[in-house]
């Protein structure tokens, strides 16, 4: 698909050894990602770290030098493996420094004795901006390009509704599914590839299934013209027929 | 943790614009952690990318520069989107050429009449050196430190079962939970925080949970050494407790 002109980039980085052990399925990814793309902002690339201060930092410039936006999850509560807005600050060569709102806040909830663990989660790097937290806890924040929000899926999708109206819009990508019962991918290949190389502009995709009542492929058919991701679809539908290929049929999704 | 000596260190590498579509969950990531865990490898770092060569040759590049294995998913089947063996290649500056064994199984299979889309999926890297798949269709390969997965998840389990006893393995890093109920993340931080101090070859993390139940955190102690991990374990207990959290137990997982 056309990944240059008028598209909008972000990357996406997930810090925690949670994550790098095994021990947490991470899911922030994909609903980062279905955000973004509901805004016309491409999710480009993904890079998870574990909770050391120069990965956070080394993965943080090359992603915010090379894509519009930056989202990270993780790393920002109140214990000392929290080390997100340490790092953060660090990247853009900046301090922290507690944030008069998010202390408000607390002081609001908790009175006058915060301890300074709780102090911790106050602490935005000078130049930043807070993103609310409409779930639990103190806010996220931004800086530059970079968007930071929480770990816990909740509070993360949470935040994310604060980030949307920052971001500059592209197109956004219309995606549609052609699928194939019965079949497997190497008898739909070559007039895949001959649909996809008529329609440069477009990603197709196929993504192969093996389930309790069949297999078969889901075709994929990405754009950012919705008339010609739909003609598109038409047209391979069509052609796989021509070819021979049967229980052949869009759906949703 | 410790996470220089004597330890072994992999990443992995996701190949697949439907992860960063949001259009798939990836689990794959979760299940090689926790394989390589077992076999004393460490996960360090992993990156998404796009079905887009140059995007994977530069990861794969930077990867198996940095990490004792790489392991990619995702791009080895036979349609045209399919690019991994391609870019694998392309890093290694060496050529594909169509591997005698991978077109025997497919003869034996299909007979004689191999469509082009199939004869895809025989292409190897000259070097490298074929991946078992126990599952269904071809098999992967590896190439110098770098293992080629496919990306259906139990097609890849299946073939990760043949990359285990290809590497060099660390000491196993055994993991332990005690979890604590009823108290915030910054109850516990300072206590936690004293403990980790004292045990500088351990990585002690935090992970909140709300849950309909209540909510607290699940402090996870890792560690090589199983006699340190279980008396940290016992040391942390003892150490929330005089710090008057209650509800402070170790559990399972």
């Amino acid at each position: 698909m056309d990944r240059a002109e008028g598209a909008v980039r972000a990357a996406v980085l997930i810090i925690g050894d949670e994550i790098l052990s095994g021990r947490t399925q991470d899911t922030n990814l994909r609903d980062i990602a279905l955000y973004l793309g509901a805004h016309g902002v491409d999710l480009a690339e993904a890079r998870t770290v574990p909770d050391v201060q120069e990965e956070i930092v080394a993965a943080l410039n090359a992603l915010r030098g090379r894509y519009d936006y930056v989202i990270t999850t993780g790393g920002i509560g109140p214990t000392h493996d929290d080390i997100t807005a340490d790092a953060v600050a660090a990247a853009f060569d900046t301090e922290l420094y507690e944030h008069p709102d998010i202390l408000a806040m607390m002081t609001a909830r908790w009175g006058d004795d915060i301890n300074p663990a709780r102090r911790r989660m106050a602490r935005v790097p000078v130049g930043g901006e807070l993103v609310k937290n409409p779930v639990q806890g103190p806010p996220g924040f931004t800086i530059g390009n970079v968007f930071v929000l929480a770990g816990v899926p909740q509070i993360m999708r949470g935040m994310l509704e604060d980030v949307g109206h920052r971001l500059r819009h592209g197109a956004v990508v219309v995606a549609r599914t052609v699928r194939v019962e019965g079949s497997g991918e190497s008898a739909i290949a070559a007039t895949l590839e001959g649909v996809a190389k008529a329609h440069p502009a477009m990603s197709l995709g196929s993504y192969p299934f093996f389930e309790a009542g069949g297999y078969g492929s889901n075709l994929v058919l990405r754009g950012r013209d919705p008339a010609e991701v739909n003609a598109t679809v038409d047209e391979l539908i069509v052609a796989l027929r021509g070819a021979g290929v049967e229980n052949v049929r869009a759906v949703e999704g």
